[in-house]
């Protein structure tokens, strides 16, 4: 039984595909609406890129539509009508490689239109059917190779004898998952990470830390969470997982291993990355780099006079172990995100003589409890299960809305956050704490999206922020560090044993900087922010995140990271970038952006 | 639209739950066939145990029904038709628990009727909507414990200051799997295991060592293999997913523990078990001990003449390392099952200078290839995993046929296997290899069901006795062995430098025999086989395995073991079984075996 919706859509598709196999970019493109939108991951552009509005759609159509050979469109079950909105999956093919997309028809005419490449031709994930046989039945003179002698050749060669074509820095759950999708794909990496073992990122964290985001949302690739997984991973737990996922998966995996720095050799298209393993010096030669070194970048201390002279202990929250050896002692957090709410809690949980945080600018405070009870509805939750509705379908949904339609999306659900959860937001304001919802008031996911900071997921400290248990300075700044004090700009003295400056991260081109150089680091910009033109996410509008997970202005240098969904989902692209890469297939990148923020 | 088979199936269910209803077992027992039979695991008899034929029926019934209160039977999706047999799959619940089963109606009456126990009620295991939190958000004073912290001090007390009710004595796949549906359903247990890591069970054995089921048959309990798993899994890849699954799984779990005995006070119904860890002696004092250590049971080494006098190595084919070190030189491998193929295989594929197989008496041989194809359209396949067939209902399908029906089932299966395979099976004997399918032709299953040896599934070793490449000699016995040579019984002296006992093993009570008494061990009686009065497999018919997953005849005595699929199926009614005890609900076993067979 096809639905009208289901016919509506078809023939769109239909249409659209006949204009492009002639070539008819002018056709194609007239079967959008003027404002619709054509986000792309990499199957049409070999880009991370939406072109927004008709002229846009038409220029990319123009300068790509005669390589990609894109054809077969087929409707992907049925099409859903709500509001006016028919919208439909399908799936694709180009001249290289197979991919699905999906639809939203307003009118008879497409609204958004998102394609992604899956696979590509020839070099498809060997699984289920294509799955390894694991043994070579049969007799064979000579002897065989096991798998464990092949694991320890592997081992034993990679990166000593053979270089490996993807040198992954970073080996976090972002590098962790996007080594699973390089290998999966069957391109030659190595990660190196500076813990001791994979999974102290995680471990090294303060010990109250525990995912903010619910399991559904934090699969990695290929092998989920469990159905007992608890709903918010314990960081140890998580730590351990990611141990085991880097044995599970066969990856290339050097722990104990420091990057001193990095060149490239543009003749040769090759870096020269030198590494110190167990301390031993160590030339990687790679064509490709990925910094995973985590999306927040380098921690951000401030300056403050007199912090020399602090006579008891200081440092980034990052470096922060816990509570248990500050009970009795007076406590400074400065900052009131997320890392400095957890670490207030913690240090007044383990009896603290008092804690004091210290708000710079205002801050997003959404409730776990609300988040998860809205969240319950949608993609990433225990009913969206129930649902059959798989984690690659939950990321495909949320990327196929173009960036510059969230705010519509979010400001009415935050609206209705802000309304249901009004007495709560009263009493923080009454202990002085300072409140936004974003710019245009879109909430929490674009704040992370144009920022990465400036929120709150409220487990618990905010009632301790405003029942005043944690004492709060908002408004204010420090102008000095005494030995055993702190001094404000009203004034005010704070004595303190501890201040812990839960004072956030730069862009992830700080790594770049700092094992590349400032040339390079300038010459790629800034990671990170749509271009929004709101608070640290300076215009002009991009229309995707900085340099994530595409080609930069440096060749064969990439940036991956993210939260969990995130690296889940676009690993999938940029390890099918690095592949096309790897395998010698064309990739013309369409649509590079214009590096506007150096630094 | 219900259909015909489906009305059919729910007006049978509806009138047995009323007549249950009525405690009423002469109309329930009506409702069979006179020859039928009721398979129940643990739901209504507390007991693996098939009912055959109407008086039994009628037996198990009359002393159960008063306290199990059967009601709430409810179909699960369409009944199905086949060859005038009806069969569905239903729901129903106890006085204590819910469970799940399989009817197959013919000519409006029960011909196999399955109940099986899923859960107890009020103990059900905490999974999707009813997981764990991770973390309790909130401010607690005084700090809160973590989940590192929690695990740390179970590591810390379990065995030491907190005695496990339930000691898994075998840390290999089965009494890993155990130890985990132990964990989830909240029984205190412990796994100790005599090798240093888990999973050297399996790195421990020879190095060409493959499981011979394919991985959709090898799941473990809760986290299935992924996607891309080879078909056969080698052995140290299935040793790090096991060592890796008892860290995700959060057992307790000593490695390195020798348990040197076990004896029971029957009055305070309490073991005591003295092991060795890392050599430190230490007491453990369980309520419950289940022997996991391995269906195979202990190793059986023949004695033969002069073997002391053997100047080159000789050894079980469980500590059998490999071929490399053969070379050049000339190998005995007394036995022809699998084991014996493999190592002859590896030893030739080493360059021995000869491998010769000592066949002792007629093996069933299968090739891999065969079985894979029959497979595929079977229950553990990637065919079924495509229509949608979880690993769990696969499981329950196999186990709904009762054993009595499985030789029918099977050996049309075989006939057509012989029939296809005609000509390599000619080519076999052709060589001299002496071949069987069950004294009932019955095939592969049934062999191992009734003895768990006899078989070889040929991954490549039959070619090369059939082309002679491994010298096969059978018919004959090994009369006595010289320093460098061995004597067979028609006079031929075969030269020697290694001989491999490829022997099998003897009855899990061994185990028992070797950690207990040779008493305990009597009153248990052997464990595995049917009772189908076949070779190794003394009669009278038991119905059921002897021993395996249920009560015995010692008190707080349990066995668990068999391939993946068996311990992974089997593991949740022994876990049921242990979790009642530990709260306290009564157990009353309805028809404990007679012990015909003490060893």
């Amino acid at each position: 039984m096809t639905t009208e919706a289901t016919t509506r859509a078809v023939l769109w598709l239909a249409q659209f595909e006949n204009a492009l196999a002639d070539g008819n970019s002018a056709v194609a493109t007239a079967m959008f609406l003027p404002d619709g939108y054509w986000r792309d991951l990499v199957a049409f552009t070999w880009n991370i890129k939406t072109s927004e509005g008709a002229a846009d759609i038409r220029a990319m159509l123009d300068a790509v539509l005669a390589r990609v050979k894109p054809g077969t469109f087929r409707i992907q079950g049925e099409a859903s009508e709500d509001n006016g909105v028919t919208s439909a999956w399908f799936t694709f093919e180009t001249a290289v490689a197979r991919g699905k997309g999906h639809l939203r028809l307003r009118g008879g005419k497409a609204w958004t239109l998102f394609t992604t490449m899956r696979e590509l031709k020839g070099h498809e994930e060997r699984q289920g059917w294509t799955r390894d046989e694991g043994v070579v039945h049969g007799a064979l003179k000579g002897g065989r190779q096991t798998w464990l002698e092949r694991r320890q050749e592997s081992e034993a060669s990679v990166g000593i004898t053979d270089q490996p074509f993807c040198l992954v820095i970073g080996g976090g759950q972002g590098g962790i998952g996007l080594g699973a999708r390089l290998k999966q794909i069957g391109v030659p990496s190595l990660i190196v990470d500076a813990n001791k073992r994979a999974g102290d990122a995680w471990r090294n964290r303060y010990k109250s830390l525990c995912l903010h985001d619910p399991v559904w949302y934090d699969h990695l690739p290929y092998l989920p969470f469990p159905d007992h997984w608890p709903v918010y991973t314990p960081k140890d737990k998580m730590g351990d997982w990611l141990e085991m996922y880097v044995g599970i998966m066969e990856l290339n995996y050097w722990a104990a291993t420091v990057c001193k720095g990095a060149s490239y050799d543009e003749a040769a298209g090759e870096w020269t990355v030198n590494v110190e393993r167990d301390g031993t010096p160590l030339v990687l030669r790679p064509k490709h780099i990925v910094l995973a070194t985590g999306m927040s970048g380098v921690p951000e201390m401030p300056r403050i006079k007199g912090m020399e002279t602090f006579a008891g202990q200081q440092h980034h929250s990052s470096a922060h172990p816990g509570g248990d050896a500050w009970a009795g002692k007076h406590c400074i957090v400065v900052g009131a995100n997320n890392s400095a709410h957890d670490i207030a809690v913690d240090l007044w949980e383990h009896g603290a003589a008092s804690v004091t945080m210290l708000q710079r600018s205002s801050t997003l405070v959404g409730r776990a409890s609300t988040l998860r009870k809205n969240g319950d509805a949608g993609l990433y939750s225990q009913a969206a299960v129930d649902r059959g509705l798989g984690v690659d379908d939950a990321d495909l949904t949320v990327a196929s809305l173009p960036y510059a339609l969230w705010p519509a999306a979010q400001k009415p659900i935050w609206d209705k956050i802000r309304n249901d959860d009004a007495e709560f937001y009263a009493r923080l304001e009454k202990a002085g704490f300072k409140l936004d919802f974003g710019d245009d008031d879109s909430g929490l996911s674009l704040k992370y999206h144009r920022r990465g900071s400036g929120y709150y997921i409220d487990v618990g400290g905010s009632e301790l922020v405003a029942n005043g248990q944690i004492a709060l300075r908002s408004g204010v700044v420090t102008t000095e560090i005494k030995p055993r004090a702190i001094v404000l700009s009203n004034g005010e003295e704070l004595p303190a044993d501890l201040i812990v400056y839960a004072t956030g991260y730069g862009s992830m081109s700080g790594w770049a900087e700092m094992l590349i150089s400032a040339t390079v680091a300038e010459k790629v910009g800034i990671c990170w922010g749509l271009g929004s033109n709101t608070a640290k996410d300076p215009g002009p509008w991009e229309g995707e995140l900085r340099n994530m997970w595409k080609p930069t202005r440096q060749d064969g240098l990439w940036f991956h990271g993210g939260n969990l969904a995130q690296s889940r989902h676009y690993s999938r692209y940029l390890a099918l970038q690095l592949k096309a890469r790897f395998e010698g297939i064309e990739t013309p990148v369409y649509g590079m952006p214009v590096v506007h923020h150096p630094r």
